[in-house]
């Protein structure tokens, strides 16, 4: 269905020039609120011009590798509930024993090397939104998985599909977030075995970027596969990757068949696929950043591997959400030095594997968009980057480890993103950038505002914060003297009022709309 | 007065032997606080165990220096209402004409290198509290300068001398910081000419940790020099570095009396000075980072030099503070990707100089303590561990664009502290820390938290915060709900409580008390 494999997928090319639907009345104030900001220079992903922070030497790195291939090869992975896997590791080598599976040291390593590739492009529906994953490109990704929304008009309550959908539009009309994502919040008002329909046909409608399938289980990413034929053509699908997916580990040393069943069925469809040990060290893995780091490497590689064997050549990346608990309660925490050192060592680590490396970025155990939210946040998220991360899921929202997308947390983290979009261009060593001029024409004791340099370059010349309070005492007192989540409330609803539904040919909306009521007939609801 | 340079001062070495003031009420709560806390590993700086994060290629590095260099020969730097330099500056073969002094390429680098230690220790009252600077080593001192005070029971009003030595206790009982500072809120009440006598009076007696001496003209720094004389002793004064200063350049391309008569007086005593551009891009330097960063060095440069050739040997600091406008209002802003990127520049300039490197933390503009505030500052503070900051100013307490320091903030910035300190120890690679024997214990499916690996461990294992809030919903909602600024007034609170005076020598402070009274009584009261 598409000319070649780059192509614009057949919905995306005749998109423009057919009716659509979707709110147009807001477009004058989408305008005005462009206008108002001239540093928005949005690109469909990051192009890292920095290097990335190595916190391990080479003599660290081989000694993690070293005893990841130890555990593999003496401990192995129980990989549950699915014998087929456990055929395709026998087939190529494994010494399978009941459900666990060992590897002779290299051997896993050595699987994915052959055919893994070490960047991938996943297309959007908008083509100009597709992103290219991995070498020095970053793909920031919003919040996943939280069951509950927060705002500063509510409070906490269950997420529902409506919330779904404002934090798809509001996602959308942020300019540093390169991807839709997956589960924004939890529709909790939709029977669990129905949403991921109605989340899908959500992403493919209020977005034109790229989005995940659904992660839970064989028959949810057949849906989600069967959607994107719909949206894409069936060949294109084949042939290109338009997914990204997550499987997790049950650390320590387990893949189930939740997640190892959606695994296979976007690796036989060539469908990206994070193969992503979830860790909490001191519960999921030793109380060490080294023993973690070990444990993360060897799920990674087996996961890794599996994924190649299923499908040679399907993109996967190295994942790693690995961060460390209260050892008084037992509850995680985030933004801490160990999850610091464990994503920068993490990243060298993919990155010696050779394909992309997937991580997680502004997490917080914080219960409100506070300091500690933000504190956490940043930290985690200015590490991630620093890691060489090429996809960075949770980038914004993402409040209470996990259990709450914020509204307000949403805009507050993504101008962090913005702040890394800006960072991650490194230094303009230009001759105009280097301002020899602007330096001689001012001279000592005098000021740069009036300079012809300055006046050429005053409108993009600095990262600009939608969100920041740069004003005086006085003045922010005379706005109403709020704090920044107050002024993220007024932002979040700014971005929604100016959301614009992008184009989308009628006739395959009306397809996707139609497969999703078909299949939620066929089903009883279910809420497990 | 002392056995050797590097030994202990006489008034400490008596100390502990003589009757001491100062409360010791408390002390049953400060063990109480200590035991809640055995992560409190308190050391007297960071012996940094991680690489440096370099943004700039040698490339890049050789081009900004060669700018530098073309600044000094062709535009130079006025030193003004100063001729002794000026003098000096002839003396040494520069090109002074009026009051501009320009430089041969490569010349004040080779006057800085002929002598400025690379590294050298601060000493305290409390030798235990002495820090070397330099090498890889990183001292986090507190908020410098603000005149108004902020917290949640008060909001924003002056500071008063009530406040300055509230502050000084509660730097005095957070781990994480390793030097008491200067100016860590102005005490308002006090006249303006007489504020430097009883500041630094408040830090002898109530930290026994290092300061700084009065940075503004050579008669307030010559009033440092002597009450640290009596404190330390006058030959360990001249002999040995007690005293941090900063002088900061009216960029572009000025010094002026104020700073170089106090710098002159900290050189002439062999006092150590971080000569630190204050550049807010846009307005005192280009609105480039490349620009910015050619003049920062350039002026840094002249600085430095102007150190050596007072007194070679006198420690000197190349210093940056470096961030950009609001190109809409003027206003300063701070946590911004220009910040981030000229501080990594700068220290990689300043470790090819060979010199320690002086810069900023955790700086913000907002308001309150609330979440710009956060992002901004740990954004700004990570970026200048990473640039190998060698002392850190402002690592606490800073809003409002430097205005005011906050209590709550303070104590929200300390436990970023605490995570920069763990950071920084990188990784442990030891065969404990690698914990095979507790992977090989566990296996796949189960957990480490009863391992013995991690029961050995859990006491140490991980960073653990005092200020953020991991516990669920419902835990956090019983105990009242609070935001991390509300729970931070509590911590500030407890810390004062809790605060132990050390112990100082009666007789050494009665007589720094009558040095103070009989300076205040000389001179008239002047608020300028």
């Amino acid at each position: 269905m598409s000319d070649d494999k780059q192509g614009l997928p057949h919905s995306v090319r005749s998109g423009n020039e057919k009716r659509t639907r979707g709110g147009r009345s807001q477009r004058q104030k989408q305008r005005q609120h462009q206008r108002a900001r001239p540093d928005v220079a949005r690109a469909p992903y990051i192009r890292r011009q920095i290097t990335t922070y190595d916190i391990l030497n080479e003599e660290g790195l081989c000694l993690i590798e070293a005893n990841a291939d130890q555990i593999l090869k003496e401990i192995g992975m129980d990989f549950t509930d699915d014998t087929e896997i456990l055929d395709l590791f026998r087939e190529a080598g494994a010494d399978v024993q009941g459900t666990r599976v060992r590897f002779e040291p290299g051997h896993p390593r050595q699987i994915i090397q052959a055919t893994a590739p070490s960047e991938y492009i996943q297309h959007a529906r908008n083509p100009k939104n597709n992103v290219v994953i991995g070498g020095n490109n970053t793909v920031l990704c919003p919040s996943f998985g939280p069951p509950f929304i927060h705002n500063l008009d509510e409070g906490r309550r269950y997420g529902t599909l409506a919330d779904f959908h404002n934090l798809v539009k509001i996602h959308q009309t942020i300019p540093w977030l390169h991807h839709s994502g997956g589960v924004v919040c939890e529709p909790t008002d939709i029977p669990v075995n129905k949403r991921h329909l109605d989340m899908l046909l959500g992403h493919f409608r209020y977005s034109d970027r790229g989005c995940f399938g659904s992660l839970i289980g064989r028959e949810r990413a057949e849906d989600s596969v069967a959607m994107a034929k719909i949206l894409f053509g069936d060949e294109f699908v084949d042939q290109n990757c338009v997914f990204y997916s997550v499987a997790n580990t049950n650390a320590p040393l387990v893949l189930d068949s939740a997640m190892s069943g959606a695994l296979k069925t976007y690796a036989k469809n060539n469908q990206a696929v994070a193969c992503t040990p979830w860790t909490l060290a001191g519960a999921m893995s030793p109380c060490t950043v080294a023993g973690t780091l070990a444990q993360v490497l060897a799920e990674a590689l087996a996961v890794c591997a599996l994924t190649q064997l299923v499908r040679p050549g399907a993109p996967c990346l190295m994942g790693s959400f690995a961060t460390a608990i209260s050892m008084q309660s037992g509850a995680p925490t985030f933004g801490n030095p160990e999850g610091a050192k464990m994503v920068l060592a993490a990243g060298q680590l993919a990155r010696r594997l050779g394909v992309p490396f997937h991580t997680v970025g502004a997490l917080s155990a914080s219960k409100l968009p506070d300091g500690q939210a933000q504190q956490e946040a940043t930290y985690g998220l200015l590490m991630s980057v620093l890691a060489g991360a090429n996809f960075i899921n949770h980038a914004t929202g993402w409040l209470e480890g996990g259990l709450v997308t914020g509204y307000e947390k949403t805009m507050m983290d993504a101008d962090l993103c913005g702040k890394i979009v800006d960072f991650a261009q490194g230094i303009d060593l230009s001759s105009e950038a280097q301002a020899m001029d602007a330096i001689f024409e001012v001279g000592p004791g005098s000021h740069f505002l009036s300079s012809r340099h300055t006046l050429n370059h005053f409108e993009t010349a600095f990262y600009r914060s939608n969100i920041a309070d740069n004003n005086s005492w006085e003045q922010w007192s005379a706005n109403g003297g709020l704090d920044s989540a107050q002024r993220a409330n007024q932002l979040w609803k700014e971005h929604l009022a100016s959301y614009e539904e992008p184009t989308l040919d009628v006739a395959r909306l009306e397809e996707l709309e139609e497969f999703v009521l078909k299949r939620k007939s066929s089903m009883p609801d279910m809420n497990y």
